[in-house]
């Protein structure tokens, strides 16, 4: 069967011609009405042959679209006859008439479906072998053909889309930044690793062996030694690469838009930051978003949504209950250092099926299990009702406003537990009751995140964003003293639940940048040794600044609906970090190793 | 002494305040007679301070410009009395009202220079230590003291110039291409190792240990896969990265303006390369670029200018004089595959101190000596004038048009050697005589270029511009028979003598792309192993494409007239790859290589 198609590939070969002097006038998404009667050129891929009434019809598709293609034997007897070697995904330029489509044949569903275009004459610019899977939405290939094929599956319209809309937001930010004084500057890929947070890539320098570049995880130290420089705003669309364990919707490279500004405040770097994602969301998909966003604190967020990335398209708010159930029979209450309760309207109708693959999904983040109570019309039903009183019943329907019908979850214990599985348990069952408007872009701001969170296993504090995030102006002295309380001037922008962009106002002072070093825990020898050039930087003048990164990836995602990362990037990875295309990584031959001064590490067997 | 600043700078940090509200309303290259009057506020760099008739006047520096602030005690008496404190470099903030400079003073070298702003309240918002050069563009610091320093250096106003020409070189690219249907398609920097021509950097893969990924030497591939992805039109300004021993204009990194399009011929990409060129050229520095841009063979070129790369500003053309000398007497002349002459108008007064200057120069190229004759009065003084006959004196006298005060070149053997020695000499004699008007741009095309070339040492043929590249339409057929005679569908865009773009249509048919691994002398297994994706996409309905890449640091150099690639490269590596200010490359832990999978290989020791 494959031998058979290739066999006809090769066959129809001799009919191909070169291109010769054919320009085309038009793409396969422009022609309408308003061209019936001219004559043009189109060239692209022929999407889907059929046969009827002797006449060949071809939907002709290119990047933009599709446009009916008539071979007849009246118009041209030659070239209608040569036509019926043409399969699909073969490669074609015709020139023709544009005419109305016959009475009744229009189709409203596409932007040339009012017309078609009848071939004078046509050339075969290539063949195709009979592709994996079809080149259509409607797709039922497995994702490692479609990424082993990968030019075929960018083929399908939704992928070419895409693209498109990648192409046109990172033009539309560009032209934003461009227009409010930014300069694009280009950073190094070839740079110093500095392990911190994530694993770096690595790459074996020859020409000094026995040293290694770093690929950078993001270009943060070179924007703000810009700033140092001089350079006043800066933005980068930049390539950043982390190499984790890949969860779904992680890749080892990503984009960020990057942007850095002197001589402003936090505010003026939000304003940017919403001017940028207002500009985008108008002009690449026409939606309004508020001006200005609306705010919410780090510790409102926690507090009602039990994440930093609220996703705000609908209520369902977690509500804290310690103080009206602490008392309560229920051993586990007593002792909880937090106990929070979600009450989902008109959720009773939950099967314990449903409750059992909650209860599992909730211990991915550290749950033991869930408590639960179902208000029904004559009693409260759940495993725990049995151990409050009328008094903490009055309590939580008072508190939580419960009603008949309604299902309440709750958690108990350590706060961090707490807030991470009720906040995802209300993601989790927003999305099965339909609570969330898919259409609806929501988008806010998080601010006054704290500076550090305490490390409990390695018993010391870590920089929530980074190590060079600035206090707040008002929380200097506490980074001394009570390094756990300070507020950090960091700010993220959330949409629709993912955190779409972070950033902060930057330390500029060398002694408050040592001093956070202190509190981390950094050493003196150490700081110097992998910051000691930023530490430099800032004893020679460094202007107050501050910036913004964006996840270019996640904001097409949003901006396409797409809802893998890997549909909104051209040549993906794999989960295991390989390209099943070209088949990188690979071995490599042992004289390019040599010349790097490494080798492989034999395999230890155990 | 650097103890005594340093304790200044930490004494004057009690005067740093936050910036508060205060909001910048100016840049420091923008406030002229027409503001006078006005309120404003400034940020910026200490550039000078000096103090006169009771006055303390600072030049204010940002990125853009200077702008003079004067403190005055009869405006605000502590405001003056504290700027005592301000040395070189230090940050500050200033109010101020703009007034016109006295009677006498205005500086007509500056965009302000007719105004100046008198402090009525100002901040402090950083000190800096004594630089280690003065920020200035006249500097005599050492190279590797800048690169040390890069935020000090790019603070100097020629290399903050360069960075905002580049940005909006940029821009400028990314516009034209973005209006004629161009996307920019971001290609993977995780890629496979294919190692063809240059040296790959490699990065070792933790997840499958013992496996490479390689930085991309070019998307060359990539590009093609999009347009047989049918994207139609791809641009990117894309990192590329080569592993190369650097020479005093290579940067292991460099950025490449690379696009490809489908459904088109060698016309349409040369329009579009002209196009984004010229309009570069138009908005960054008001230049007019011609339309259309000259043409030349590579054929002529080589005949007239001895390299593939005219730079045509000046005249001073290669002459064959082989069939006029080559009985001669001169033993040299008897022998050699060619011979060229070099006349120079009016250079018969060169000392021969000059001359054996030229001869050890022409050396680099594999000339064993230079031959000369100076035209004078009554003699030809040369040491090769007696083995010339009367007839080939005037052979020469009238193929050269050789006049008194002239002096000829000669260089005899091999065409590689001759061409290599007398085109580079030209551009050495040219730029030593001032023939060469530096305010020039002359852009041409050169086209034609031989598909192969030979490997003398390897004995096989080498892809002159990349195996991908298609022959011209007419050679086809000879690239079975005699492929040294094949004409590619190449082009070059050649500005002043550099090469700042090259491309090439490529090949779409898989037949012939095997043809062309064939004429390399690259196997089916090898060819298979190395690009079997490129083949396989090639099956799938390639559409005619080509396409072209251009280098923007070079374009930047041109731009900016910038004598060296680092001062366009924010931060550049030295000619040993390494960063002097981040100190990349770096020893790395044993752990993260143990991650890796591999190890270092022991000094061998000789």
């Amino acid at each position: 069967m494959e031998e058979t198609t290739v066999d006809i590939q090769l066959e129809h070969q001799k009919y191909i011609q070169p291109l010769g002097d054919w320009v085309r006038t038009h793409s396969c998404q422009e022609l309408t009405a308003q061209n019936v009667g001219e004559e043009v050129v189109l060239m692209g891929w022929a999407q889907f042959r059929r046969d009827h009434g002797g006449l060949i019809f071809i939907d002709l598709r290119d990047r933009n679209g599709l446009t009916q293609v008539v071979f007849s034997p009246d118009e041209n007897a030659e070239a209608h006859s040569t036509a019926h070697i043409l399969r699909t995904e073969y490669v074609l330029a015709i020139k023709g008439r544009v005419r109305p489509r016959p009475e009744g044949m229009a189709n409203s569903n596409l932007v040339t479906g009012e017309i078609e275009v009848v071939v004078t004459d046509w050339k075969l610019l290539n063949t195709s072998r009979t592709t994996p899977f079809a080149i259509e939405d409607r797709l039922e290939a497995t994702e490692n053909l479609r990424l082993k094929y990968r030019y075929l599956d960018l083929r399908r319209p939704r992928l070419a889309q895409n693209m498109i809309i990648r192409h046109r937001a990172a033009q539309s930010v560009r032209r934003f930044l461009d227009e409010n004084g930014f300069l694009e500057i280009e950073t190094p890929f070839l740079t110093k690793s500095t392990p911190e947070g994530a694993r770096d890539f690595l790459v074996p320098s020859r020409v000094n062996q026995g040293q290694f570049y770093a690929l950078p995880q993001s270009p943060q130290l070179f924007k703000q030694l810009l700033m140092v420089a001089g350079m006043d705003r800066y933005f980068q669309l930049a390539r950043c690469f982390r190499d984790e364990d890949l969860r779904a919707d992680r890749q080892p490279e990503f984009t960020q838009i990057d942007c850095e500004m002197s001589f402003v405040d936090q505010e003026q770097v939000m304003a940017v930051g919403e001017g940028l994602a207002r500009k985008m969301f108008k002009e690449v998909i026409d939606k309004e978003l508020p001006q200005p966003f609306p705010r919410m604190t780090w510790d409102e967020a926690m507090d009602k949504y039990g994440v930093d990335k609220p996703d705000t398209r609908f209520e369902m708010l977690l509500t804290d209950v310690s103080d009206v159930v602490k008392d309560s029979e229920f051993r586990l209450f007593a002792t909880a250092e937090l106990i929070k309760a979600l009450p989902v309207k008109g959720g009773a109708g939950m099967s314990r099926k449903e409750i059992d693959n909650l209860t599992e999904f909730v211990k991915i983040y550290g749950a033991k299990g869930l408590a639960w109570i179902k208000i029904k019309e004559n009693e409260w039903q759940s495993p725990i009702a049995k151990f409050l009183s009328e008094k903490e019943r009055a309590g939580l329907t008072e508190r939580l406003g419960l009603e008949v019908g309604d299902i309440v979850f709750f958690q108990a214990g350590p706060a961090d537990m707490v807030n991470a599985a009720l906040g995802n348990l209300r993601l989790r069952i927003g999305e099965n009751m339909g609570l969330i408007d898919h259409k609806q872009i929501n988008a806010l701001w998080v601010t006054d995140f704290p500076l550090l969170e305490w490390d409990a296993e390695e018993k010391r504090f870590n920089a929530l964003h980074h190590p060079f995030t600035a206090p707040h102006p008002e929380d200097v002295e506490l980074l001394k003293t009570d390094p756990g309380k300070v507020r950090s001037n960091a700010y993220d922008m959330v949409i629709n639940g993912y955190e779409v962009g972070g950033g902060s106002i930057r330390i500029h002072n060398s002694e408050v940048q040592k001093d956070m070093f202190k509190a981390l825990n950094i050493g003196e020898e150490e700081a110097r040794e992998k910051f000691g050039f930023l530490l430099d930087a800032l004893e020679f003048g460094a202007p107050p600044h501050g910036g913004i990164a964006f996840g270019l990836d996640r904001l097409i995602m949003i901006l396409t609906g797409a809802k893998s990362i890997r549909d909104v990037i051209a040549f993906p990875k794999t989960q295991r970090a390989t390209c099943l295309m070209t088949e990188a990584p690979s071995t490599v031959a042992n004289t390019q190793l040599r010349e790097l001064g490494i080798k492989l590490r034999e395999k230890t067997t155990k």
